[in-house]
């Protein structure tokens, strides 16, 4: 017998057919004799609903406010879920997060869990129900509601898990698992079984929208064994774990893209401590976030060529204040490129294999790829390219390194 | 100063244009330098979509859950009413039933409070801020959530008032007080600008569906003085209070009828003791409530005759029972008729009034109007008569009565 937490998002109890499946899911689990714990999102569109209603009433909702509001959503689906786990005659009881006393801080509306009392829930698991809490939302030390930020019920459940030591925490979404890389870009794409928590990281930050960053960093934390998987289908989905594999096959776990990049350079500036800090301040203080640094010495070697990335959406107003910057820096001149994208290739493997740095820059270069930034980092490698190289560059690599081939040992 | 709860229902906060409304209201008290809390219900139309999710999933929701799902709708409304007052530089916070522990019983879908914990409420209040509180909620010893059963918000706010000690309790709704009769039966029909618990209680029983009954009870038995007052007009509306008039004009305080009556009639029934017993053990086995209960004794002095009165709905049922009953009993026969109805005038005047009720009698005598049974009470007479007189028995009662006419005295 294994307690087990599962998680269903807002696609997966979007309407009362779906609750049933998703409670005659959790019933199979318990049937085979686990202890469940289920965490559950809003049905997809209330919260959105909700939100509707808010601005109808002001503009800029109060934080505060708008956590009570919003905290809804949940405690209907658990409601829900609780009736058609009963219907199904699988005992169950639903709880808020105040109920269940998940403790957070008391920044509304993107509030952190601190604790959760696990007492209450255990009693409910040890008399043979499960039990369904509402995700997103908690309570602060006040006893004011609080909810954690959207996608934030990937968190509720990863605290779940850690506070009642279950020995997985899995992650019901609309896909079956983490992949080698998207495969509406590469349909040779494959499924991972397993992922290491560092790997998942950079792949969820890198775009691959699976799981909540927050959420993989507390299982980290926590060392709360996560798997993802379908709600739709069945199979065994992609579980997360702290091993790391020693196998030559298994460099890579995957390639992450990001399609909503931007660059600016500034050409020319005089090469003098403190110009990075120049440049980046103003940008910084717009509140843009900046991901990509490169600085390179010019030809002439007095003045330095400084790059980075933005996001597509805030190129326009970046770019707008480098060139009051490079003004007052005597510049010679300010370049800006919409046009480009991030890919990364991703493994914890790479930390003990030279070369799949070289390897990759000429499986682009056989493309004709040219690569216009470049940036690393403990288990990633991540270049710009032009836009248009974006599916050629994701495929080049994806071949490269063999990713659709299963690996022969640890990670099959 | 004065300390005040207002209570607004599901029609006075139905959308975000009448919650702004309500918040307009709110300040305007609280301008006035009074203390102010509100009690609010779900948006009109809301508990019913929640109910209507629910039996998507199960047919007869589970008790507990339904509360869980139910008590959201109050949730959005309190959340919403903050934020307006916000809007309105009107500084609030909103409750739910748990956060200012209105503790209940564990009877789900109608449970009764017990206790109110004021302190969080009053901290607020001196805060200088208003207190949005969740109305037909609250939560058992366990935590658990409950909710007080439909209309249940009335109770909220008057259980509200007396944990506060509240200088007057409120009751906002789409009628503008509580009139001497129905105006679209008697459109000369008079607001009251005063009642007394005890007639109200008895005009509320009757049909006039302007305050939950338990609501009136709760304040009787905690000495909240009630208002009851339109939340779309101006104007002081009707206030229930403890003291009795003693002047002579007023006697009367209104007339309550009720349309849905129907009458059973067993015809001689040997007069033994036990009969009546006999006759409504079977029907209030059968779920079915009594109202008017009539005895009298036949002209053959051996036998009686035997005549109450069910709801409309009740009377097929209760006749069929009432055939089986009669043979068994040997009776001579059974009559019904389900086309009549119930007029009471009502008033703790007529305590110490002699002649109320053959002035009552006479009013309908003069109109022809048969008298079919008739029931006395402490401060009510009803009587029975074909549904055909109604408006017409009603008018002539009130026209008897002077209602129409302001009282001279106390009741001004």
């Amino acid at each position: 017998m294994a307690l087990i937490v599962q998680k269903y998002g807002g696609t997966s109890v979007g309407s009362s057919e779906r609750i049933r499946a998703v409670a005659q899911r959790v019933k199979r689990a318990r049937d085979q004799g686990h202890q469940v714990v289920v965490v559950v999102s809003a049905m997809s569109g209330e919260t959105d609903r909700l939100i509707g209603l808010a601005k109808q009433i002001q503009e800029r909702p109060v934080p505060r406010e708008l956590d009570v509001l919003l905290s809804t959503g949940e405690q209907v689906t658990i409601a829900l879920l609780a009736m058609a786990l009963d219907a199904l005659d699988c005992p169950a009881r639903s709880y808020t997060g105040a109920q269940v006393h998940i403790l957070t801080d008391s920044a509304y509306n993107k509030a952190r869990i601190h604790d959760i009392d696990a007492v209450r829930v255990r009693a409910d698991l040890d008399a043979g129900r499960v039990v369904v809490i509402a995700g997103f939302q908690g309570i602060d030390a006040a006893g004011n509601i609080t909810t954690l930020g959207r996608g934030g019920s990937d968190t509720s459940a990863v605290a779940v898990a850690a506070a009642l030591k279950a020995d997985e925490c899995q992650i019901y979404t609309d896909v079956d698992g983490v992949y080698t890389t998207d495969p509406r870009v590469e349909p040779k794409a494959r499924k991972l079984d397993r992922i290491t928590f560092e790997e998942m990281l950079e792949m969820a930050s890198l775009g691959s929208k699976v799981l909540q960053i927050r959420a993989v960093e507390f299982a980290g934390k926590y060392k709360v064994p996560l798997r993802v998987l379908s709600s739709f289908d069945e199979g065994a989905g992609t579980l997360i774990t702290f091993e790391e594999d020693t196998v030559e096959d298994a460099k890579i776990a995957g390639i992450a893209f990001s399609r909503d990049e931007a660059k600016l350079t500034v050409l020319g500036v005089p090469d003098q401590p403190g110009v990075a800090h120049k440049i980046l301040g103003p940008i910084a203080a717009a509140n843009i976030e900046v991901d990509m640094i490169v600085q390179n010495i010019a030809p002439d070697e007095t003045t330095t060529d400084f790059t980075f990335t933005v996001h597509r959406n805030d190129y326009e107003r970046a770019l707008e204040i480098l060139q009051g910057t490079a003004a007052t820096l005597a510049a010679r001149q300010v370049l800006g490129d919409a046009q480009i994208v991030k890919i990364s290739l991703v493994g914890v493997g790479m930390r003990n294999h030279a070369g799949i740095a070289s390897q990759m820059f000429g499986a682009l270069a056989r493309e004709g790829i040219n690569i216009r930034m470049i940036s690393t980092s403990e288990i990633k490698i991540s270049v710009v390219v032009d836009q248009k190289y974006l599916e050629l560059g994701v495929r080049a690599l994806h071949d490269a390194f063999g990713l659709a081939r299963p690996p022969q040992a640890a990670r099959s």
